[in-house]
């Protein structure tokens, strides 16, 4: 039995990973941390988990993390990177579902979050936890940097296309709309029911900070040759509270390839992963046909034969886009099958 | 393994069941009728089964739900009864999630339902399939009524006050709240996006089916000499599409009684129920902390010190209020734990 | 053309003012007071007005809102009492919306709202501004105190019953339900979308502070010799953004009045109003037929011929419950028609 | 005061139609035709307008409606043209909601709504109904075509661009997304509030017919040497309401010009325009802001200096998408002033 530590269990991330980890057959939780709640029972901030758990907070502590096996931080960037040598050092495996080790250039890191990196010795050893492209490098990490919600969703879409150099890399647009719980569970009036429920509009329209991390991957993913990413993305904000649905735009170098051929590409590169579901030709994806799910479900068009190609994906961003690839990354990294205690059904209707 | 047969699987409680047992460990979904779309694989029609399931509905056939160990109805009222005598016959077990078999006076029935009862000679067999008054009753049955949704979550909320007769049985009013799966999926302009997503409403104020079968479920655990059940019941549409939630009053016979006393008896009752969750005083309950469990989750007010005792009651009405409960009284038909496959977390957020 | 101050105008009882004074066609608003927005122009935070306001907020003067013909307070409690002397003392006439005047047992108001009243003195020169019961008192009253949302649906609902003491006044039960906005714009993680919007929970079942309002208002309709008014109230919380309903339940004291009886008292009590509308035998109100209207729409039930009477009232909580019913109050203090302004057609769908 | 008569008025463009003219002070509506509710008064379909409508339902009628100054189609395309020819005949003027004179080029109209159109001579004689470009041809029109809902956002979004042959036109890409009212009060499971509710997914990925009318309307506005207009159109499904925000990405010709400049652009482009609302750098339109008011709010990025322009457009689409624009229209037609009856301030919250 695989002993869980979680740093930062009030957020939504956090409560995400009980609900999976609970019924995880091969992963116990024996400590979660959250200074502001140290000595409430878990089941008193979160109602849903009532019979399931009966652990509380605890304060952080380096000596009671260390006894874990592996250590997941549910917290806001900044945060992990204070505490990671100390785990590192004492040998401790790590999930980072945070921002802070995704990013490999330290400049890059610092001018998108503002913010000096405390511990960029670390940053190279990090590896990305995108398991469709870096099983491997996971199953022996010992800190293991989560992919963002919005990454996670567009990174699936557009890698084939890149990998097989099929599209102009510099010529991409991304169109993404997220669930408000990516914007975590802080008191803020921006994200009241009153001011978002009955409403849709965009945001970070000049600049989001999951774009480098997006063209990161991207650029991971292209053949030699290839020439660089450059992507225009912007997300905006769904009023439901999980989803995630990317809209990606690129331009097909060679105009003659069909969009069976393109359908095709796609089954044929996903058709080994147990996440990844790519529909039937014309069918449109639905957030909620993956809502509570670690799936992630695409659907490829060649509108009116024109150069585009358009590529659909949908995730839950709390499950695939978050604590469920999390989860994913852990079974990985102790041997267990990819997809324990990850299979349950989307919740429809 | 528990061979399951599914007759009307293409609404909202057949999906569900799908959800529950595609993960069951003690059963099988070995077949699903539906006449509409026989031959069509069940995940196109509710995309979040793919890759759970490859079955594909089939029309309904007499000799082929015969070979299941037990078989679902998951049809609207009146369908069940007419195919029921034939599978009684052969000696399969049926659960019915329609409002076929839930009244025992059959009058009754068929002025509330508007039809007459096409085999009633069955009604007399049937169990009422409330675990928590009946759970015995049920491990022998051959056909067991599941109890509507609303009812499910009114009797939980006064079975404890009416077995000890302390409060006023003529004078009970319920208010109960739905979310809008609770009306199926049917083609209908009342229930599309447009008219109720961002509305409330009574509904059936004048009179609703599920007020016999509540008043026939609270006489059944009355003492003796009690008073007769008159109780007032208006349903309301939430916004929402899983949920319900039902707010009760009722008079107190002894004034005298404190509310710690009152959720003392409620904690009593229910010390030994796997589904039934009465949370400590002072408490509300919410619907979300059950969307997509089986769980009943109760409150107890007395107000003001005045001789009302308020009841707040929420279940998922697709999960303990429909195929959840019917998959719980599966389990007690079948000797199973009756939490198997059960475990679900309420996804929350 | 009636000069227009308004205190406290960043939430959403102020937007909902100035959404309606700005086509008003007799006034005109010609300052609005916030400490902490002042110097920042009104449609900056309300983007809505952008184009039809240009004032900037201010902070609050006692000699600038002298100018005005009417101040409207649009303020949390505790509030409008500091600065009322004042403005009273320089004749200014003031409608407040805030619960401050309206209870006029002082230490009733000092108990529920948990602090010592600032201004006593002015308690009973302050009218309650429910037009349909004090609509003389208000021609002429230099100090209004606006109803409460609920207790203007309640009242609303009950007032007929009670005036012809048809009812048993001890034994009320109000279960009434609120959009998301009767919070008002807080930062707070209760009201994030994440938290209540795919939910439905009662709160406050052990004593809202607008209960003894309502029961201060229904005494003030009863006869002579009828018993003191009793009433258990259960407020909920609905996933919407604006919208009440409340559900009445009272016991008749003669069983033989019929439903069509009631419902002929009710259209007969409220055949001159503009903004109550009592609907046809047998149909339920919907919160979103008076959506961002100044209307109250009531049904009258009695169900099964049982002796409960059942009355169903929705009303905006932000239009007749709030700001709109303050507007009505201006246009009788001020002799105008009382619908000047307020002939919005509810906004559907 | 103009005689108004409304064809086909049981659907939301209708009834929006409606709540706008029952307040307008110089159009009164004299007949609302509907062969499936004739004789019903509208106010029983539609209870938001009880107390300011008294009209019922009448059957379509040439004679009837010949006497009106001016009628409005608020049909499903392919019944405007089959009654267009009498009602031209007799001199009546037309402003028609649905997409049936939309298209000047017959062969691509009977493409995309694949039937034969039923009185092609009058298409060269119909006017586009965008004011924003065709304002003069407007006001001596006998016949107006309402432009769509997705072509009015996307097109005021992108005039001015492709007015001054800023941009590629072959590459354009519009990413947006509708408020599910614009599907039509139709009873179909696709649109229930259980299926699109808690749910995003784009829709017709493959072709929609806007698309031609978008890309006919943004030809109109090119200088004259310009490249021809490609486009590739995504549209979404909000699981809300009311609403269109469209997100257009364009290529600029020149590298060189600066975020201000294209704001600045804008800005002067409808400097005059009492319907289009162009937002300060930096901000973002949300549709709320124009909820019930027939706005639309633009806003101009260029996102990372890169070479792609970026516009942000939302519309109420049953307003300024539909039944606003209509009146906006008929005041032109008549020579009121172009914002009489359309001065509603939107709806927030």
């Amino acid at each position: 039995m695989i002993q869980v530590g979680i740093v930062g269990g009030t957020g939504y991330t956090g409560v995400e990973l009980l609900r999976l980890l609970v019924n995880h057959p091969g992963a116990e939780v024996s400590v979660i941390t959250s200074r502001a709640e140290a000595g409430v029972p878990v089941a008193d901030l979160y109602p849903n988990l009532r019979g399931h758990l009966t652990l509380e907070f605890t304060p952080p502590d380096v000596d009671v993390l260390s006894q874990c096996d592996v250590v997941f931080f549910a917290t806001p960037h900044g945060v992990a990177q204070a505490m990671m040598p100390q785990l590192i050092d004492r040998g401790v495996r790590v999930i980072d579902l945070s921002a802070d080790f995704r990013i490999r250039d330290q400049q890059v890191w610092e001018q998108w979050y503002g913010q000096a990196h405390a511990c960029p010795e670390l940053i190279e050893t990090a590896v990305y936890g995108l398991p469709e492209t870096s099983r491997e490098a996971i199953a022996s990490a010992q800190l293991v940097a989560c992919p963002g919600c919005y990454p996670t969703a567009t990174q699936l879409a557009l890698i084939p296309l890149l990998e097989k150099n099929l599209v102009d890399p510099s010529d991409l647009v991304v169109n993404a709309a997220s669930g408000a719980s990516g914007a975590g569970r802080q008191a803020n009036v921006d994200n009241l029911l009153m001011e978002i429920s009955d409403s849709f509009k965009a945001y970070a329209c000049g600049g989001h900070r999951h774009l480098p991390e997006i063209e990161q991957g991207l650029s991971d993913v292209q053949p030699a040759a290839a020439e660089p990413v450059a992507l225009t993305f912007v997300p905006h904000l769904l009023p439901i509270i999980r989803g995630i649905h990317a809209t990606c735009y690129a331009s097909l170098t060679d105009d003659s390839i069909s969009e069976e051929q393109l359908h095709q590409l796609f089954v044929d590169r996903y058709a080994n992963e147990p996440f990844v579901d790519v529909l039937p030709l014309g069918t449109h994806p639905q957030t909620r046909t993956v809502k509570s799910s670690n799936m992630c479900r695409l659907a490829v068009f060649k509108p009116q034969g024109k150069n585009k190609v358009v590529v659909l994906s949908v995730i839950d961003n709390l499950t695939k886009g978050a604590s469920g690839q999390a989860i994913q990354n852990m079974n990985i990294m102790f041997g267990l099958a990819e997809n324990t205690g990850l299979e349950q059904v989307a919740l429809l209707p």
